[in-house]
């Protein structure tokens, strides 16, 4: 089959690669319909973080079971799923807590994962998905195939949008502030939104997203950034800031950005993979009561949640996806997203 | 008057002060009946925090109110009353939001308020009380003396013990670690304890505070520190953590310790004043959805939800207080404490 690599700083290539086999009794094999690229990507992409040897990458698709391992009982041949960021067992006590991110036998695409078998990327033909019964959640039925960009943002982005605004508490009349308008940015408008949010503020400085927040149910939009975005926000919020900040983005300006825009006793609930050596500045949240809450979000929990939502067409989180291309042509969707000429682009195999 | 100063590090001195005087509509005097030391007065002290020039100290006090300024309305004469330690209106945007300690009009006992005039320490005979409407918490009558100890810790420990199993999310069933066996540590035990945690570890290696931590609740005491702490508390929970770890010492090292002995998407609850630069470890907590939520506790916002069980006896935190001794020897009541002879140290004038 084929699948993507990534060499080092922006070269992506698209090769031949092993087809997967069953390797354990817990696998299932499964023939991607869809793939994306994730903002993480670029940081290799970019070189941010170094590639040291070529490898697999891509951690977010949806497809067809073709073959399942003889242990496993609830996913079928045939079936439609869709796979988190990452593999879990949703039985030992950290999958029980809802944090499958920490699974005690969990591992991670396109790596050894624990049971010590290669899980293939998600930017390929096929990927083997250890711990099949755990990891994968499946649809009722074959989807729709306009569904299908909704239903791979629940593999990540949707996800994890929930995920900043749960951990920030957001719930009926909290004032949000969004910091980040990329495609978890926008989804955590719209989770946020579903959670009864009476106000939500999108930080967003392209006119697209801007329009994309408002549909996803921003009330407002703020351009400014760093101490004049920080101002705005406190003058739009009685001058002491919003309840919940939901941060986006992952650099240390981000993060400083929502400390500061939200209010005494509020919650930061942050996703953006923290990049740049960001420490906490605890005085100023002991002093402040502002709490920080969140991490690398454990989508699997969230999908029983936002399934049935996204199959009624209650929610659209597919529209993140602003461009589509051929899965061969991953390295231009990369670029495409490098360059901000795209919020999130869909891959088809 | 008579009142405590700090002169610099470890000088204590009980001085001739000016007495009180009403100086807005809003003030009232309180003749204090009973006043304590705080863990936090030991900063400067040891000369951690350094003392440029001699002034009041003591941020924790009962007593009786002697005057009301013409402006209060809801304070009189002759109420037995806990004051806070800081003072508050209670009518603004962050005290309705339940975190009075960013009052946007309050201030701080022994420096000037934000309205200009100079509010007493409170280790001394009397008190000017500014926002006395806000910052007073009154009992209905006069309270039982035997009850004072404990109407005392809601000035500042017991709230603020409360605060940080509040912070941390403790609620029935939940499993819980203190770290720090002072008594604001002690107290968290039994704030736990209160909201209905099913287990309560109290990390300790001082035989009489064990002995009150399993008084206020706590199911199992820990006498390592560091890694071997945090190997005993995994190895309690399943190999992953406790839901809720209340950190209320302070350190770097009792912070850290309080992240590592948190389950996966559990809180730490923080209420130990930050002491010696210790910035949160981002990419961990990011890595283990660990939360970090408390500050500096917010306890005018939990005397009416406590002070109801302190008089009916159905909890007693002024069991902290295993030392009393009359204000004039405030200098010893200091020592007392810094060479951990007592765990609190109970001033009457």
């Amino acid at each position: 089959m084929r699948a993507t690599l990534i060499y080092g700083e922006r070269d992506i290539r698209f090769e031949e690669v092993p087809d997967p086999v069953l390797s354990t009794g817990g696998d299932a094999i499964v023939r991607v319909t869809a793939a994306c690229v994730c903002g993480s990507d670029l940081w290799p992409y970019r070189g941010v973080v170094p590639t040291r040897h070529p490898h697999r990458i891509g951690h977010e698709f949806v497809g067809v079971v073709e073959q399942v391992g003889s242990g496993v009982t609830r996913i079928k041949p045939g079936d439609f799923v869709i796979a988190p960021f990452y593999d879990c067992d949703m039985t030992c006590a950290n999958c029980l807590n809802g944090v499958s991110t920490s699974c005690l036998n969990g591992g991670w695409w396109g790596s050894n994962d624990r049971l010590g078998g290669f899980a293939d990327g998600a930017q390929g033909e096929y990927v083997r998905v250890p711990h099949a019964d755990g990891t994968l959640g499946a649809t009722p039925g074959a989807p729709d195939a306009a569904l299908i960009p909704s239903l791979l943002t629940l593999a990540d982005v949707m996800g994890t949008g929930h995920h900043a605004a749960v951990s920030a508490g957001v719930t009926a009349g909290s004032t949000v502030v969004v910091v980040g308008d990329g495609a978890v940015g926008l989804c955590a408008v719209l989770a946020s939104k579903r959670l009864g949010a009476s106000r939500i503020v999108a930080m967003s400085r392209h006119s697209e997203r801007q329009a994309l927040a408002r549909e996803f149910g921003a009330t407002d939009i703020v351009e400014e950034r760093g101490d004049e975005g920080v101002a705005r926000i406190l003058e739009m919020f009685a001058g002491i800031g919003a309840d919940c900040v939901l941060e986006c983005v992952g650099t240390k300006e981000s993060m400083d950005q929502a400390i500061r825009s939200t209010r005494p006793g509020g919650m930061v609930g942050y996703v953006g993979v923290p990049n740049g050596g960001s420490e906490l500045p605890i005085r100023t949240l002991f002093n402040t009561n502002v709490g920080v809450n969140g991490g690398v979000a454990p989508v699997r929990n969230y999908i029983e949640e936002l399934l049935p939502e996204v199959l009624s067409g209650a929610i659209d989180p597919g529209r993140v996806f602003d461009l589509e291309l051929p899965l061969a042509e991953v390295a231009e969707a990369y670029a495409a997203m490098d360059e901000r000429r795209a919020i999130k682009v869909l891959l088809r195999p």
